[in-house]
């Protein structure tokens, strides 16, 4: 997938995963509701059924935090690993998705958690050079790359597990 | 490949690829040579024997620029596509690369260049979070695919043509 891409409203595929089959209510929203690179990758997310495990050096997009609670709430697990310094940052939604019940770990070290993947199921891997901000998805060239080849999903999910076991709460030296 | 990555020397990495077969002269700076991270793509980038295709948002790592300047050098033909807001900061190789006679374009949009690719004899993409700077090398987290997969370079090929296109310095509007 390559960006930027066009605005677009994510509702109607919000809406089709919160409840499959009931009718369509249009959202009244100005924006078209089309195919784009982000709606492509919300679809990517959704189709997530026992876990999701983010690893994003930014995210404060909005329509991509709602997709993540949408999944926490229908009982995805899912795990949130993410930097220290950019989590502080207005706009960042992790305070949000910490609200809602999901689990975030962060680095304490002034390198930075750099990545920007994700992982569905442990089997899709979906990476590239966006971080999940509205201004990245509307306005930089950017790529993400969705793989389902099976020795890089494990790659990236043994990296997943080394930091979340690295970033342990348990093991942060700054109280 | 996985970063941060051990610093380490690759002045027998770039002696042997500057003239193979050459009897090796150790270096006398304090790093250790082993395999790393930051070699294995040096290494990579090393085999280019035809084309070196960069779409770099930041390219500040004197030891990368050494690397491009030496295929240069071989007559590998290497483009250059970066983003004009980061290419003017301290320490960027970009004018070095320049000096050299190496073609660079840039955008001219206030959104960024924030691809992180590049790809070698049309056939090696190598992809991934990883800003070429040494800080980033040293201390971040940050990963690196390199995939050979025929659809995936051909998808990076044929976005670094559209950008190359669309960055020609032909079309731009701000003289």
């Amino acid at each position: 997938l390559f960006f930027p891409s066009q605005p677009c409203c994510i509702e109607a595929l919000l809406a089709e995963a919160a409840e499959p089959g009931a009718p369509a209510r249009p959202c009244p929203c100005p924006l078209p509701s089309g195919d784009t690179a982000l709606s492509r990758l919300v679809r990517r997310l959704l189709s997530a059924r026992r876990s999701l495990d983010l690893c994003l050096f930014s995210f404060s997009c909005p329509q991509l935090a709602r997709t993540v609670q949408l999944l926490h709430r229908r009982g995805v697990r899912v795990r949130v690993v993410t930097d220290a310094q950019y989590m502080q940052l207005h706009g960042s939604q992790i305070g949000r998705l910490r609200h809602a019940g999901i689990q975030v770990r962060h680095d304490q070290h002034s390198g930075y958690m750099h990545h920007k993947f994700a992982i569905v199921d442990r089997r899709m891997l979906i990476t590239g050079s966006l971080n999940w901000t509205t201004h990245a998805i509307q306005s930089n060239r950017e790529n993400v790359l969705v793989v389902e080849d099976a020795e890089y999903v494990k790659a990236f999910q043994d990296e997943f597990e080394r930091i979340w076991e690295e970033y342990n709460p348990a093991n942060y030296s700054f109280f």
